[in-house]
C-alpha cells in the first residue's frame, strides 16, 4: 500500500462562468467540488492505475467532512485525522469562453499541537502497512518546519520508503531526515541551493541528506540524481496544460515504481509518461490512460553528467 | 416585529487578494464568511437601527448550518427552515491594491415541494407576529414564479403589510396579490412595463396590483407613487459605492417606516438617508450610523408629477 499525506487537505471548488471580467458580478453556471491537496491528487492517480493508496492528513469542520465524503465516494481509503478548525477551500474560476483558469487558494486553519499529536499517532500506525509514503504539499500554519522530517524518520523506522514533494523551509528541513526521493522543480532547487545547474543543485540536496533527487524542468522533462547514477528523461514532444496535475502524476509514478523496485531509468520513464498524460487533464488527479500507454513507449531516457546540464 | 424572507439564503464569502489577475494563482490573504441574501441584509440593517427583525427563508446542508450559526452570532432571530440540498455561496474577491470587488454567485439548490410546504407552514405561523413582511431577492430554482404572490396573500390574511424587492417574472407575478410596496429600480420597471418615464412606469405597476411603487434611480434618489400622491427624494450629494447594500438599506427603511405608520415623505426621506449611509460600506447589511443621522436632516423631498420625470 502507498500512503499519501496531505497535511493541508482542501475542498477544491470549480466555478464555471461565461467569462471572467474583473469588477463584474458573475453568474456561476456550474459548480463542482472535490477533495484536493497534492497528496489527495497523488492517491487519485495511484488509484486510477490500480495501485492501492490510502489518504491521511488533517481535515476539520464542515469543509473537512465534505472532503472526506468525496474521498469515500471516489473509492479512496480515507484515513484523514480530524482537526480543530475548518479545512480550507480552493476556488478555481474557469472561463467557458477560453478555458482559462484563475485560482484562489485559502491558507487553511492553524494546526494546534493536539491535532498534530493525533496525526503523528495515526501516521505511526498506518506507516506499518505502507511500502512507500508520499509527503506532498505545503505545511499548514502552526506546524513546525521539520514536520516532514519527523514523518520521514517515523516512516524509515517502520521500513517504509519516502517521497517528499514540497518547497522552501519544509523541503530543507526534510532533507536532514534522509528521505529516499525528493522531487523539487528546477527553479525551486536553484533557489534553495544557489546552483543554476540542475545536477549540481541535485547533488547539493543529496549532500544535505536526500538519497535521490528528481528535478522537474516542466515540459523539458525530468532529471534524477541517485546513488546509482544520473539520468534525464524527455517526453516525446512538449506539452502544455495543467502543471499541478503533471507534478502530482509524476510523484504518483515515482512512488509506484519505488514500491515495485524498478530501476531508475524505468522510474523516470514512468514519471515522465504519467506526467505528460496528466498535462491535458484540466483537474489535478486525473490522467489520460490512452496517452499514458502511448507515452510509456516513446519517452527517451539517457545517462547524464553534471557538465551536460544547464 | 419585521419579518424578512430570504428564499435563496447564501453564505457570503469574501476573499482578500493582493490584486486580481485573470489566469493567475492567488494566495487568499484573508477570508470572511457571513450570512447573506437580500432579506438577511435587510434584517441586519433593521437590527442595527434597533428594530426587531426575524429572518426566515430556506437553508440546507452544511452551508445552511454555517449561515444559521452566523445569523445567531450576529444576534438576529433565526427562523430559517431546513431544506434538502446545500445552500449556495457567493464569493467576492476584493483586491487590496484598489479595493475593486469581483463577485461569483452560485445559483443555489433546487427547492423541492416538501421544503416549500415546510416553509409556507412556518411563514403562516411567523407572519401572525409581524407588522411588516419583506420579500427580497430572486426566487431559487424549483419554486413557482408566483411564490411571492402566495406569501403576500398569506401575509395580508394575517394583517401584515408587505414590501417586495425582486425583479422579472417574480415581480410581475407578485403584483397580482396586491403588495403594499414594491421597490424595483428604474431600469427594471422600464423593462417590465415598457415606460421610460419613472412615474408612468410606476403607475403601470400600480394598475397591475401594487398599492405603492418606490423606484430607485441609484445616486439620483427615489420616486414613490402611492394612492396618496407621488414624491421624489434626492440625497444631498451623489454618492458612489455599494449598490447592493444601498438597495437593501432602502428596503429596511421602507419596512421600518411602514411599521411606524410614517407618511410617505418621511418614508422616502428615511429610505434615501439610510441608502446613502450604506453606499460607503463595502459589505451589504452595514450602514454608517453617523452618515445616516447627518443625511436625515439634508435629504430633500418634493411632490412630483408624471410630466416632470424622465
Amino acid at each position: 500500500m502507498i500512503l499519501t499525506v496531505t497535511l493541508n487537505a482542501a475542498l477544491d471548488v470549480t466555478y464555471e462562468v461565461d467569462a471572467l471580467v474583473p469588477r463584474d458580478s458573475h453568474r456561476v453556471r456550474a459548480a463542482y467540488e472535490r477533495a484536493g491537496g497534492k497528496g489527495v491528487n497523488v492517491a487519485r492517480v495511484l488509484s486510477a492505475l490500480g495501485t492501492p493508496a490510502t489518504v491521511t492528513g488533517l481535515a476539520g469542520g464542515p469543509t473537512g467532512q465534505l472532503i472526506r465524503d468525496e474521498l469515500r465516494a471516489a473509492g479512496l481509503r480515507d484515513e484523514l485525522v480530524p482537526m480543530a478548525g475548518d479545512s480550507r477551500r480552493t476556488v478555481t474560476v474557469v472561463s467557458r469562453e477560453d478555458g482559462d483558469a484563475t485560482v484562489f487558494n485559502q491558507p487553511g486553519p492553524q494546526v494546534n499541537p493536539v491535532s498534530w499529536a493525533d496525526f503523528t499517532a495515526r501516521f505511526a500506525r498506518l506507516v506499518r502497512e505502507a511500502a512507500v509514503v508520499v509527503l506532498s504539499g505545503s505545511l499548514p500554519p502552526g506546524l513546525p518546519s521539520d514536520a516532514y522530517a519527523q514523518l520521514v524518520r517515523s516512516a524509515a523506522g517502520a521500513g517504509a520508503a519516502t517521497v517528499v514533494d514540497t518547497s522552501g523551509p519544509a523541503l530543507l528541513a526534510a532533507l536532514a531526515a534522509g528521505p529516499d526521493v525528493v522531487k523539487p522543480n528546477a527553479a525551486e532547487i536553484a533557489k534553495v541551493t544557489g546552483h543554476q545547474d540542475v545536477v549540481a543543485a541535485a547533488e547539493a540536496l543529496r549532500a544535505l541528506g536526500a538519497q535521490a533527487v528528481v528535478a522537474s524542468r516542466g515540459p523539458e522533462g525530468l532529471y534524477a540524481v541517485a546513488p546509482q547514477g544520473a539520468w534525464r528523461a524527455t517526453p516525446p514532444h512538449r506539452l502544455s496544460g495543467n502543471p499541478t496535475g503533471a507534478g502530482d502524476a509524476c510523484v504518483a509514478a515515482l512512488a509506484a515504481s519505488l514500491a515495485h523496485g524498478d530501476p531508475w531509468p524505468v522510474r523516470l520513464r514512468e514519471a515522465v509518461a504519467l506526467s505528460a498524460a496528466a498535462v491535458p487533464c484540466p483537474v489535478a488527479g486525473d490522467v489520460d490512460a490512452d496517452l499514458y500507454d502511448q507515452f510509456r513507449t516513446t519517452v527517451s531516457v539517457e545517462n547524464t553528467h553534471a557538465s551536460h546540464v544547464h
